[in-house]
């Protein structure tokens, strides 16, 4: 194509530029997160006016005051002690007033709040980069639900290739904790950069990976469910009454295998959820024990219903994991952190199956109940599907 | 399915949910932004400590000071006045810091700062509302680009039913201006509403919509593209160099209509676009003038080349305004605002047109270079597309 339009436009655009809103750190000098040579990361923020600048950030313990910042020349900072390569969310606490930082642009929605990312280098975060490889497109979808009575969302993640080729491939469900939505695992996850990676090492086999939203109540993630005065509110009762669970099975799985190139045996199924998921996860396959040949089950064990005040029928439990154990699943994978809050709900799951005999493998990692733990778990467990 | 595992979970989920983190409008009763019955809308902050409160939205003239909220039992408040039904952005800046509303979880990304969404309700934005009639795909979709050297991101919007169906569509390809991504028109124009609402009355064909990046150095949006530290730097001058658009018709247009089911003739293409993204539309339609039958210009006219000091070829010009007029598009319409800093570049295009017998439409809005006329202006072109 000729250019025949010779317009020499750069100025044009400085004042078109000045026109739309320059970023706090076009207009100042702070640098903010800053990884330092020694693993250290120093925070800053500038403001003449406050009284109080703290800091909060996932790499601290859950209950650990914020940390105050200090101030100098109307910067106030914050250098953390060696953090492990990770990927950390934070925000500042300014005047009492949760802020994000306004020198870091990298902003994700953690439910129904806004977090600034930070993700320090190393082998443990190598797969969260986006990479110059090839990358897979990743949908937000709409599907009926008759289930739950609604239209809802998932987002999609088809692999390299998907569009330029007409190959079938195998699918992996990926189920969220309470509080999360069909947005979790990407934004917090690194779903996407994780399978990108591991399918352009040869790593792990190209799969379409389906992200629900496993709010039974919920069409969609905040602001982008339609407005109904008569929808039912959020409610912690709703999340384990099945009805998700039902709905994955009912209309979820019959959408992705009929509209997407899918193979649709239990070979070419897996499902992996963490926390609430991981809960949702046994539910689908207690019930359904030839729907699946990979299992993982992350950060969630058996309820301990002594303590919860929960009913517990476990002649049935006994009659699902022996009709699960006959299927014979490829992995059934059990992970947890030593320091998870849920650890002993685990050791019971774990001393269950044992008794009935469903094999299962078991991966104890350092940490906590954190994003940190499923995007490990993912990274580990990808290559291991389908194979 | 046969529920077998009758665990009563309620309170399972509570402890889950207590380990969540809580929003601040979660722990107090603060309400902002509140639409009043007067369309008057009040904002609230609650802070202790703040010594300065203000707010700061797009229904404030641009170089508007912001409003100061005023301190009453440690809840800063301020009330507007009226506000005609629009999509406005706003922040607060407590102690001349910019923040979210913490009451409010609705942010979206305008270029590298995020702000907080308000809907004011009415006619006007009827149509931006997510509502329950059938939804669109919305798809991040990575494509060669040989013209730029690089793999670069677009959004790709598939009418309800593409995925049920067999159908051929038209394509919309919906250009940015400075400052924006090809996340803009999704987050900050509410496309994919605009599109959904449109079609599900009728007004609209169905169509595919094509949302690029417009910035030639960059790969995707901030913070969701390879990391590569020998990237060219964003530059003004690259803005105007013909090299998005050109990589537009050589790499964008045939994937699009090798991977999406899409008719191939001028006649089922459009393009539309504002400010950078309508004088990027002019360059591509110039440049070939029998690629698009729809052609919107938005906000953008021709450049004040004597007072920018930038150079113009009017005898190339003028050829390629007549080889546009002999193409004969069904629609040449351009549109600004009466108080837009480019309405005089307006006048300057319309005068060139009109002296070389170039057909267009004119549309004259109230208001400035802002999103609420790009989507309006979107909400008003939509209709009239490939019909």
């Amino acid at each position: 194509m000729k250019i025949n339009l010779r317009i020499k436009i750069s100025q044009v655009f400085l004042l078109l530029f000045a026109c739309t809103h320059l970023t706090a750190q076009q207009r100042k000098p702070i640098v903010s997160p800053q990884i330092n040579a020694d693993n250290t990361v120093t925070f800053r923020l500038l403001t003449k006016l406050a009284t109080k600048v703290e800091v909060k950030g996932t790499w601290m313990p859950v209950n650990m005051p914020s940390s105050p910042m200090v101030k100098e020349d109307s910067v106030w900072t914050y250098t953390t002690g060696k953090l492990d390569a990770d990927m950390y969310r934070y925000t500042f606490l300014l005047d009492g007033v949760e802020i994000l930082d306004p020198a870091n642009s990298w902003v994700e929605r953690a439910g129904v709040r806004h977090e600034n990312i930070l993700i320090t280098g190393g082998d443990r975060t190598n797969e969260y980069a986006v990479k110059d490889v090839p990358h897979g497109s990743l949908s937000k979808v709409w599907y009926p639900s008759p289930t739950l009575h609604m239209k809802r969302r998932m987002y999609v993640y088809t692999p390299p290739g998907y569009l330029e080729n007409n190959n079938k491939y195998p699918v992996l469900y990926l189920l969220h904790g309470a509080g999360g939505d069909e947005n979790s695992w990407t934004a917090l996850g690194r779903a996407v950069s994780i399978l990108d990676n591991l399918i352009a090492e040869g790593k792990a086999k190209e799969m379409i990976v389906v992200m629900t939203n496993g709010n039974p109540w919920q069409a969609a993630s905040p602001n982008e469910e339609p407005v109904n005065p008569d929808a039912e509110k959020p409610n912690t009762a709703s999340m384990g009454s099945m009805r998700f669970e039902n709905s994955l099975v009912a209309d979820v799985i019959p959408f992705i295998e009929k509209r997407y190139r899918t193979y649709t045996d239990k070979n070419n199924r897996a499902i992996l959820g963490f926390s609430m998921g991981g809960l949702q996860t046994q539910h689908i396959t207690n019930a359904n024990p030839n729907l699946f040949a990979y299992i993982g089950v992350m950060s969630m064990g058996l309820m301990d219903n002594d303590r919860m005040g929960t009913t517990y029928n476990k002649e049935e439990h006994s009659q699902q994991i022996k009709a699960l154990s006959k299927a014979s699943p490829k992995l059934y994978w059990i992970g947890i952190g030593k320091d998870d809050f849920l650890y002993s709900s685990v050791v019971n799951l774990r001393k269950r199956y044992d008794d009935e005999g469903l094999k299962y493998e078991y991966f104890e990692s350092t940490g906590a109940h954190t994003w940190s733990n499923w995007s490990l778990y993912l990274d580990m467990l990808a290559p291991r599907l389908f194979k």
